[in-house]
């Protein structure tokens, strides 16, 4: 690998505190000023620096060299996950916006995106382990009873246990209701869950004492489609009164599959054979409680997309200050400038860095609209990442994948090969896209059920709110996109009245759209926050020249996303292919 | 896989013959008349359908899992390529364009480029043994001496050997004049070369009994930079008079490099230790003349986009109409529509689509032009030959990435998994954009070179004369863009007078403009070429739904790019980072 990553702490602590002055939010909030204060955060975020930058990231390649294996059921990591998984849990870091009630630290989202997307620039595949347990505490806390939480909870943020999310079958995917795991009551109050899952991340590993599956599955009486689906708990093994390991549960994990990429993460076929498995929530009510896990883990997807393009663009930027090729400013003819001489590749490390931080803004606005959401009732901060919860997952994924790749091209023909860590990061990315509902299915979320419904409402409020904080360099500029948007928006509705399914035909464009528009209003808000009393003339110029990069060769995009909102000619209505 | 791969031979006819109507100058010109008529080429495509389908496309997947592995210079190539190289010498397709004059079959490069095409979405690593032989050969029949061409080309053009092209040195990629491979003089009047070189495509494999490597080096009165370079012929095993093989010379691969793709293709470093090599064309021309065969490589180049990208298509239409998820016309909630009932995914087919027969028109274009430069002296056409080069090469490997991705993203979570074969694809395609120049190489040539010291003039020759041909459909949209590329233009040289370096910060997106409106021509031609007493209903509405789609969906972002050529801010001018 061309380079050690260094996480960007001085954008992070600007981002958070003159961006989006998160701290006074904080102190307003009693729960939260018991916790964590700008000094607390930022030593917080020093510490994510060195577990990641030291430990982990060091040991990427590696992992994604040895890979996963499984034999008779017992799967094995990367040799060097089990010491750094020990590292985390001694740190904390496994519990980090756990309920303090259960042992967990509380702190809040903003804070924990920024860790989040170290642990994925450090290796998406370790991030996994932890990851999905967090998604699982969610679920639990949200949803379980007392005792269940009680029992489970401590052992989860402790990260002694871990979780996961079994939802996918191999003839259904997105499509949960056709799906045809059972779960059959028992004397007791508990439930026999028979049925394969697939893809199911950390399904089983060495990392932890036990794992607790979050399992989708049918009762007898179940209504059809995903109206008739619940949630169960499955432990790996039972657990006593005392809280102690009991039996092992009748589940197991058949293969690991063989990926592209995050090549260290266990991707597991679980089976199921009459396990042991718990109610949590009401019966047929399991697909809104699985939901709140899988926001959970849309939110932290986007922190994937902008962590591997972070790596990416260290990289990038390292090699190209290192690597000699061609002639700058050299006369002779025998030597050689470093290639960040060159234009080309100054316009693809600023493409980046603007894709970058502008993408690392956005999932700091909608964690702190989550946590004014979780820690001061604030609805209409919840509608708004509801509403932004699919772009972050989607748009921060594409741009990630494609910040990667355009990363990877700086490096020439080195960037194919595997010693220089880059073609790695493009396969890790591309992952991002795809699980945790496709970024297909995200649009269509956004567009179907966020947007179209209140035919923008809450998308215009929230632009309108942008706008009215947005500085005087870009406020013109803005605001003729905002009209053009709403205007293309109130046409788009409008059209398709007649042409039903416009709207699913237009939903990644109108995603797209949104998110490039959303970057922009992320850059206003960088620019605006500059104050050179308190920041460096190179971080100013810096963040200046990715700003104007931005909306002279990125932002144009909207222009053609504009256009292509356009209805449909008929013979598109039922392509022949 | 989901399915097999079946050559489009239906589109690939209706190209040629009805849209660019190829054969009318097959007959006009008697050395091509005396070898190919459109009987004879159909047959032709016909049994390359057959060599691709059910040999070389079944074993990618194998390939890709076995790799290549080197012990002691001695390289293996995946266990079935031995067999597929000896069928594709023995069907004489090794020599498919070569001179009859020394054994090649003489084909016109329009039908060749469809083989190309054919090979690369069946096994774009097994593609490049034969391919890379192809380009050596250009290269010596244009700039050898007459013994040199009798001794290697009949045995180049059978098969028997195959070529290299050593360019590359670890500290030198596309910086050709700082390499430091020497050669000596020596009596007799061949020479010593001495030198590591990297990345050498099938530098060494088990495929031929001789490798003839074509390698660039310096001699000892070389002067400084890309002017001092000469270029060498250095067989594996020396050839006596009486052309068998003689002793092995001192050359060998030192090690294979581990790649993100294109598994099956050894990418080899090379050590000449003093190995015998004899001068091929003029002292110091040596870039000149393999200039003749990268030229050649990077015409290639644009059909493995293609042809990846037509392979992905096809799995990803299969596993559309196969797999089913959502409900689309059923009303039980338990059971599910195909998948290609979802707006999404014909969204994405049909860009798919809609790229990939834009780019084999263009690919048979270009080749036409090189045709008309070949067989008739034109020198109009090669003009507009080499201008489009470096758009065939970038444009094409880039929307044929897009395209792969693209399908990958059809398969949801399974598009990830290895047994689908698409992530595979995408691995593999990922290099047609960084070698044989990177695309922004070729951006930079295509702007540099190409457009910029005419100011356009072949560039727009080229448009009106398309524009002249233009059918009535889209004739006036048609006009209206390449009226706005005009005056963007001017402007843009304009600017460059006082911004000397807007050129190069431009060249990508400058060469993106030209490729998404050219592709639109494609779509154009197809369209006006259409003829209802030929073609079937089916094939006739596809067509126009893909054109549709086109139009309405992809050339609005030629408005994007235009915006993005404007003049730069300042602070871009030298960017911090």
């Amino acid at each position: 690998m061309s380079s050690g990553y260094q996480a960007p702490l001085a954008d992070m602590s600007f981002q958070l505190f003159d961006v989006f002055q998160v701290d006074r939010f904080w102190a307003e909030q009693s729960t939260l000023a018991e916790v964590v204060d700008q000094d607390t955060a930022k030593a917080i975020l020093e510490e994510a620096a060195k577990i990641t930058e030291d430990c982990i990231a060091p040991q990427a390649m590696n992992a994604d060299e040895q890979g996963v294996s499984v034999s008779a059921g017992v799967v094995s990591t990367p040799s060097h996950y089990k010491e750094n998984y020990r590292l985390l849990c001694e740190g904390g870091w496994t519990g980090l916006t756990g309920a303090p009630e259960y042992g967990g630290i509380g702190m809040p989202k903003t804070l924990a995106s920024l860790y989040d997307e170290m642990m994925c620039s450090a290796d998406i595949a370790f991030s996994l382990y932890p990851g999905l347990t967090s998604g699982a505490c969610v679920a639990l806390l949200q949803h379980a009873d007392e005792r269940t939480k009680a029992t489970y909870l401590p052992k989860l943020y402790s990260g002694e246990w871990s979780g996961t999310m079994c939802l996918t079958e191999s003839h259904a995917g997105s499509d949960l209701g056709i799906m045809r795991t059972k779960a059959e009551p028992q004397h007791g109050g508990s439930y026999r869950i028979t049925g394969e899952k697939i893809f199911i991340t950390a399904g089983e590993h060495d990392l932890t004492d036990n794992i607790i599956h979050l399992v989708l599955a049918k009762l007898p009486d179940a209504p059809a489609g995903s109206r008739g689906i619940s949630l169960f708990l499955v432990p790996k093994y039972k657990v006593n009164s005392d809280g102690s390991l009991g039996e092992r549960n009748t589940l197991i994990c058949s293969s690991v599959e063989h990926k592209m990429g995050i090549h260290g993460s266990a991707t597991c076929v679980m089976n199921f054979d009459g396990a042991e498995g718990y109610l949590v929530g009401e019966p047929h009510r399991g697909l809104a409680c699985m939901f709140t896990m899988m926001n959970y883990e849309r939110l932290a997807m986007g922190s994937q997309g902008i962590g591997a393009a972070e790596r990416a663009f260290q990289n990038a930027l390292t090699y190209a200050k290192e690597r000699t090729q061609g002639r700058v400013n050299t006369k002779d003819a025998n030597k050689a400038d470093p290639i960040i001489g060159h234009p080309d590749v100054q316009r693809m490390l600023l493409q980046i860095a603007s894709l970058n931080e502008a993408g690392r803004a956005l999932g700091i606005m909608v964690g702190h609209f989550l946590d004014l959401a979780k820690f001061a009732g604030d609805a209409k901060a919840q509608a708004k990442a509801n509403l932004l919860t699919p772009v972050t997952k989607a748009f921060m994924t594409d741009r990630g994948f494609d910040a990667c790749v355009m990363a990877q091209q700086v490096f020439g023909g080195h960037g194919y090969i595997w010693e220089w860590g880059m073609e790695q990061l493009v396969r890790d990315v591309r992952i991002a896209q795809i699980y945790e509902g496709t970024n297909g299915i995200q649009a269509a979320d956004f567009m179907l059920r966020k947007v179209a419904p209140d035919q923008g409402a809450v998308l215009f409020d929230l632009l309108d709110q942008l706008l009215s904080e947005a500085g005087a360099e870009f406020k013109v500029e803005l605001t003729a996109i905002v009209e053009q948007l709403k205007t293309a928006s109130a046409e788009m509705f409008r059209q398709a009245l007649s042409q039903p399914t416009l709207l699913s035909w237009s939903a990644c464009d109108y995603l797209d759209l949104v998110g490039y528009l959303l970057y922009a209003f992320m850059w206003d808000k960088m620019i605006t926050a500059l104050d050179s009393t308190k920041h460096s003339e190179d971080f100013i110029s810096a963040k200046k020249a990715k700003a104007s990069f931005y909306f002279h060769r990125v932002l144009p995009k909207v222009q053609a996303l504009l256009l292509q909102l356009k209805p449909l000619p008929v013979q598109l209505e039922s392509p022949t292919f």
